[in-house]
């Protein structure tokens, strides 16, 4: 779609954050939107921390805004403002979209991790009955961890160079999950199927690596959240060790489709 | 451009009305900030009157948002939540186009009348020393002879079939612009080198003519606002009787020419 093209009937979506200079949303949302012929925009808003409250005001509105992606720094935030928060939300304590819900009232949910688990499917990767190991108990490894709790895995070790924050993490997660099986760990409890770096280790090219895959059988799938550069170092090392290996792309577009869904949109391919 | 090409370095300027469904002015000023290059698009929010402050207040937090068109319901209302107001915008009471400043306030401008005046110019036709009839004094017939006031024409001549409201207009015009030849009156009061519909008639097939235009010199100029249809019946008539017709669609491509430059971007063709 040219903009060009936009119109009064043109629905609008947002993404919000503080800086908002580099955010992707937009180009990821509305190649989808247009692909599916949807009149439909996403905009780039820049909002300051004070400014919140004040624009989400406005937000609820604007009769032809149906949704909001929410990025840094105001995730946590827009959890108190919104009207029901969904369980990745609350585990997390911290939210990524909004929307507007048929009966006008606003609900907000957390999708980093859903996103992981969407791009995992996209790739045919199993998660049910897997063990998993995860480096990083931040935001996005929590998030992350939340989404993989509710899908029926049988093992989740979770890791982070802080262990009063992988603690928290662990502890949230048992609380929402009762019946999951999961710790605080190392990798070297595995085996594991899967392991995960949900730390930002990777994005620059003298970064530590976050795990060694050579210490994990042969078996084991190596996934990574960083999507710049595509193949980290850690898949460099996991693939010349023989792993198969899954992109922090994959999440990206995992991320988009789910918020496509949450949207009300039919996002299929 | 394309939607998709837009980030989070996209500046984003709104129009805001209620209904909202009908407005072409994102179309014709994303066409030029396309042309021109510019990473901006502007989209349509629809904005009720209850909810004007609401959504002014947000947008003034809005970093990357540095303007707004505005129309019904919100032109008058829009005037008493900006610093500065234009001139045409004080004369006729109503503003159309809102942007910030470089000192961080909010300047209003109507620009209705200066989209007609940018029109005729833009088709070669002088209005300094001109003649002028004009057939219309509401809101856009006011700001039209608001904008002719600055021209340096010789005459005005104001006819409406509401006496009261052209009286106000004529008045409102002749305390802005003292030095003005301005009166209301008919169209038997020429010879006028210019005569202007300025009223809605002429959208509909059978609506009455605004003036008769066999009763004006064949060299007088006979100018409408309406875009829809282009050649109204007053033009066809005109053009019959031997008169030079200029079509509304002139005023509007005008006024998007006159909103590019108040805007900060240079739109000279």
């Amino acid at each position: 779609m040219k903009t060009e093209e936009i119109n009064g009937l043109t629905k609008v979506y947002a993404i919000i954050g503080d800086p908002i200079s580099a955010v992707r949303s937009p180009a990821a949302m509305n190649a989808e939107f247009a692909r599916l012929g949807e009149n439909v925009v996403m905009i780039a808003i820049h909002v300051a921390p004070a400014d919140l409250k004040t624009v989400w005001a406005a937000f609820t509105k604007m009769k032809n805004l149906d949704g909001i992606i929410v990025t840094m720094p105001h995730k946590a935030a827009i959890c108190d403002l919104v009207d029901e928060i969904g369980t990745n939300a609350q585990v997390v304590g911290a939210a990524n979209a909004v929307k507007r819900c048929p009966d006008g009232t606003w609900a907000a949910d957390m999708f980093d991790g859903i996103g992981f688990v969407e791009g995992m499917k996209s790739q045919g990767h199993t998660l049910k009955g897997r063990s998993i190991f995860q480096s990083g108990a931040g935001s996005a490894g929590t998030a992350v961890a939340v989404a993989l709790a509710q899908e029926s895995i049988s093992k989740l070790v979770i890791s982070d160079i802080d262990k009063a924050r992988e603690q928290l993490a662990v502890d949230r997660i048992r609380q929402a999950f009762p019946a999951l099986n999961i710790k605080a760990g190392l990798i070297d409890e595995g085996p594991f199927d899967i392991a995960i770096n949900a730390t930002a280790l990777g994005m620059k090219a003298d970064d530590l690596l976050p795990f060694d895959p050579s210490k994990l059988p042969e078996t084991t799938l190596v996934a990574d959240v960083i999507t710049k550069p595509e193949i980290t170092t850690l898949l460099q090392k996991a693939s010349l060790t023989g792993h198969a290996i899954h992109p922090g792309t994959h999440m990206h577009r995992g991320q988009v489709t789910a918020l496509m869904r949450y949207f009300g949109f039919e996002s299929v391919r």
